[in-house]
């Protein structure tokens, strides 16, 4: 049984991991006959958003303990992450990743990345095993693959513009496909960079599960 | 296109509406073309959970800004639900049923309702309209539909004769299957009081479902 690394980078699209693509992921992980084990940084989020009005709160929560929300107490620290154990790494998105595993958010193109998120996504490229990132997660990953690494976000033309100054090459996509670079053993898909509905992301996010999971045979 | 109101009662399995649950809702409601809206009561959760370790928190949280977090931020109080602007009721499961819709968590067959909880759901059953409840959810039955309603939370014996003491009927039922009351039009699933993995949970919440819609048609 193929056995696939899971991050999460909070609970709720606006500060988290969007919990819709992280159930349909876990899901699809699953229904393909693979395992998984879900993973999250021990440290506060950048930000509490609250989710029915968008405001920030002045609330402080930590990574790990939402996280464990969506996986229902059974997720471990991204720490204790070891890439031997695994077969391929797959993240979904939401604003966690842009606000929790980098500071896309706040900086765009000048973003840096956490130490954690770095030090796992290169141990998966190191290793040749393949890794799915979804929605705006692909914007790590100029840095953890360098320059010519080929990624989509969709179609949103400031991220596709970001990721090309980072060194990256967006390809547009629409939110049932994926983008499959290859030579970098990595696939990408929109979610809900674009999905208007729970099916739209469940199509992507079951098409690069596929090919994560097709890849790491 | 039918409706769906579907009752969320905050944010993760310890204190709020079980993740995996409603977003399996949510996606098998869209799936089977229907259409729905997310409703939860704008109180504060009778308590707060860190899901890492099962310890109680101090914070304070809002059952209706935590559901905004499963519906990103599409999720109104549940005192506007109107039940003419619907075809059918859903309630995914999660402490959060037991904790804040009602108090079966700490007081069991002797449990309160929710006021608003109790007026919905009458509200649906006075006008005919068939309702799905899953996983401990069924615990509101005997109070909504009163003396024999048959219900299943799976094969808890202890929930089981809860529900028997407040005069309902309790039937087992597997994690993939549902139980029908076709005289109450209600149907029950028993969804992570039982499932080990999304694909079981799955499996009975896609019937329960599409039973609802067809009893809905």
């Amino acid at each position: 049984m193929k056995r696939v690394a899971v991050l999460l980078s909070g609970s709720g699209v606006f500060d988290g991991a969007e919990v819709n693509e992280a159930v349909l992921t876990l899901l699809h992980i699953s229904k393909q006959g693979a395992s998984y084990q879900c993973f999250a940084p021990d440290t506060q989020q950048a930000q509490v958003i609250n989710h029915l009005n968008g405001e920030e709160s002045n609330d402080q929560r930590n990574v790990l303990e939402e996280a464990a929300r969506i996986a229902r107490g059974d997720v471990k620290p991204l720490n204790e992450l070891d890439v031997a154990e695994f077969d391929a790494l797959i993240l979904p998105g939401g604003f966690g990743v842009a606000k929790n595993f980098c500071d896309f958010a706040f900086k765009g193109a000048e973003m840096m990345i956490n130490e954690q998120v770095e030090q796992v996504g290169k141990a998966f490229k190191d290793a040749k095993k393949p890794a799915g990132y979804m929605c705006i997660a692909p914007v790590l990953l100029p840095y953890i693959y360098g320059e010519g690494v080929r990624v989509t976000i969709g179609n949103d033309a400031d991220v596709a513009a970001a990721i090309g100054k980072m060194g990256g090459e967006h390809v547009d996509c629409g939110v049932r496909d994926i983008v499959v670079d290859e030579a970098h053993r990595l696939v990408t898909t929109p979610a809900y960079m674009l999905a208007e509905n729970l099916p739209d992301a469940e199509a992507g996010i079951s098409k690069l599960v596929e090919k994560v999971l097709y890849m790491a045979s």
